[in-house]
């Protein structure tokens, strides 16, 4: 059960003038299963993406990079669940080549205008045979309203589709954003996402299509954590097919730019946390706040050990205050001259502890009262500077065990 | 249920002259409980310690630190359970003073010559007043054969008590070595263990115990994970009583030095391994071994990496060989220049992973095999260097969120 996520109505979720999608099931891993999903992009679409810093990362994400390089236009995404096709070594680069080929005979375009993306078990061989076999099947139920269906075929743990939608004004012209996320677990992304994809018909730069996939995935997937598990496979691709009419988007900090960049964040954003809300075997979603550093780096590492602490998340697990469990994190966060009697936590509304110390006035009710709740806010203040950043992550409950243990079974 | 370890019989743990032990039931946070503890040390011992790296250290480490500056010789140690004294502000400093005051008083020395040691709840008020109760029965039970005892006296979520001995010659002369260690969830030791008390009564040289505890803990206490979660509380402290008659070690790389630091980091890594043997729901022992690394840091790096993943630790845990987790884990790990076609993967006999990508010959039940095992070494080669590095480290189970959900209550 998600926290507080449900999946969207198909209806719900906009068309993006110049996409189409189709799903198929291909037989990856397992029959009657969506497991193939495909992304088709009129000419002159805009796209660019950021992918995981995993030094080991997958196949698809090798050759994603090359192609996003070429420059010769994408013209199509083709995504695969089931198997991730990374540590597949070269055998696993010629198979996503070969998905890119037959994709691209049967569009007749060239095989560099394909982005592959695959997400499933590691380190077994791509049935690249199925895939290819799939593809008529995907590319016959092309339309442009199957976002709702992209996002269930993209699924793995994921317990519930996750899509979203927004309209905005940019530059006196309505545009429509629409984009799907999926991943529970092996989720600690770093420059992106396990598997993410904004589209929108606004009319964008090319050039500027890396720096607002950046900076999107800053706002919304770069701070969103699981298990701490960065995978090998994490990819966000955003699309501006450029159909709304607006006068293309030059400059990003200019008007219409924060416009779209606003609209655009909000969306990916609500992709991000549906993420969380689906970690594996979440019963809880936890933002951690931190303030008062000096960097954006300090105050992210503090963030981070909060969030990925076992005994922290087990604590929120039980609802139980064992606030402690924080103060040990922010002390092995690795902020060498942190000053510990300048230490503030508050949990929610309560203030647990002041200069570093437990506060005469908190009471351990007050504290119970909050971990009670199904969405908490973790605040700490280190007094050192005004630089602030949050991270969303979920609690850590029996189910993210057995989810785990049985995954591939 | 610890991994193949079990009590020792209280008969093999060698007494070592100098020290007494004295353990009483104080009531620190639960009645009826062996909850203190008391080391009393002869005139002229010499005491090194080595202290968690945790900003955030607990009063009791603080007070440590100060003491064994102070220079006046260490004459006793007191430990106690139930609570860290952590996240207690000043309050919690002045309790740790009360409590060395209040010793020193009832052996007549000053209270720079005592250490106090506390584990358990971080972030509630010590009942000082119920330890300071106590000492005189634990000083009315003090005898040089209380090595078990004490190893139960400082227990938490442990299910096992951890104490080892060895004898060793240092110069002609026969040196007893005895130690006892804590500890079970909250731990990656950074510089130290939850708590680790070893002693000896060979004579070496004062100035040396700091860099000997530091040699000893680099082979021990800071190669062993649970968690990930470095404590508050972290310490390990090493005691030279000098009475068994050897030329003073002067020398820790001379031939008497040798031998003592061998013997002494055997009995050191047995209660470190003891450590993660009993991690909280620990079903397995894995060692985790990295080769060909260019550096010490960067095969650490990799080595906790995995060691910490939790995608890792469950499929352990599962016996399950879905060994791309390990994969996963060596690339995220940090190094930045890192080869992905260079890497290979062991596990035990089994050869899983030649230059970055599956063997043509590794066959699943090959993996399944071993992964069945209670002891498993996973063996990563990065093909960049000659460094290599081992930690040891647990499975993560139902039992570790059972465990840490209900600690409290």
């Amino acid at each position: 059960m998600a926290v507080n996520w449900i999946a969207p109505e198909a209806a719900s979720l906009l068309p993006v003038a110049g996409v189409k999608i189709g799903v198929a099931e291909a037989g990856v891993r397992k029959a009657d299963r969506k497991d193939l999903t495909v992304f088709l992009l009129d000419p002159g679409t805009a796209v660019g993406g950021v992918f995981t810093q995993n030094r080991y990362c997958a196949a698809p994400v090798q050759v994603c990079r090359e192609h996003l390089g070429a420059g010769h236009g994408i013209r199509a995404l083709v995504i695969n669940t089931g198997n991730a096709n990374a540590g597949t070594g070269t055998p696993g680069l010629v198979d996503a080549r070969t998905t890119c080929v037959a994709l691209a005979r049967e569009l007749g375009v060239a095989p560099e205008q394909i982005l592959p993306f695959s997400t499933g078990v590691i380190m077994e061989p791509l049935p690249v045979d199925r895939i290819v076999a799939g593809l008529p099947a995907a590319l016959a139920d092309a339309r442009a309203d199957h976002w709702l269906k992209a996002a269930e075929g993209i699924m793995t743990t994921d317990t519930v589709p996750k899509a979203a939608s927004r309209q905005a004004e940019v530059g006196g012209k309505s545009v429509a954003i629409t984009g799907i996320s999926k991943g529970a677990g092996m989720i600690r992304p770093n420059m992106a996402t396990m598997l993410g994809f904004l589209a929108t018909d606004a009319a964008v730069a090319p050039a500027l299509l890396p720096a607002l996939a950046k900076r999107l995935a800053d706002a919304s997937f770069n701070r969103v954590t699981v298990d701490g598990d960065t995978s090998t496979n994490d990819s966000f691709i955003v699309i501006a097919t450029g159909q709304a009419g607006n006068a293309t988007v030059s400059d990003l900090d200019g008007a219409d730019g924060q416009a779209l960049l606003a609209a655009m964040t909000e969306v990916a954003r609500t992709l991000a946390h549906a993420i969380v809300r689906d970690g594996e075997g979440a019963t809880k979603f936890i933002a951690v706040r931190v303030e008062g550093g000096k960097t954006t780096d300090e105050c992210l590492k503090v963030a981070y050990a909060i969030a990925h602490s076992p005994l922290v998340k087990t604590a929120f697990f039980a609802s139980d205050p064992n606030l402690g469990r924080i103060l040990a994190a922010v002390g092995y966060a690795g902020i060498t001259d942190l000053d510990q009697g300048l230490i503030e936590l508050h949990l929610d509304d309560v203030h647990v502890v002041s200069q570093g110390g437990r506060r005469p006035d908190y009471r351990e009710q007050d504290g119970a009262r909050v971990m009670q709740q199904s969405e908490i806010t973790i605040r700490i203040g280190l007094g050192r500077g005004d630089v602030a950043e949050t991270v969303w992550t979920c609690d850590f409950s029996h189910d993210y065990v057995t989810i785990n243990a049985d995954y591939r079974s």
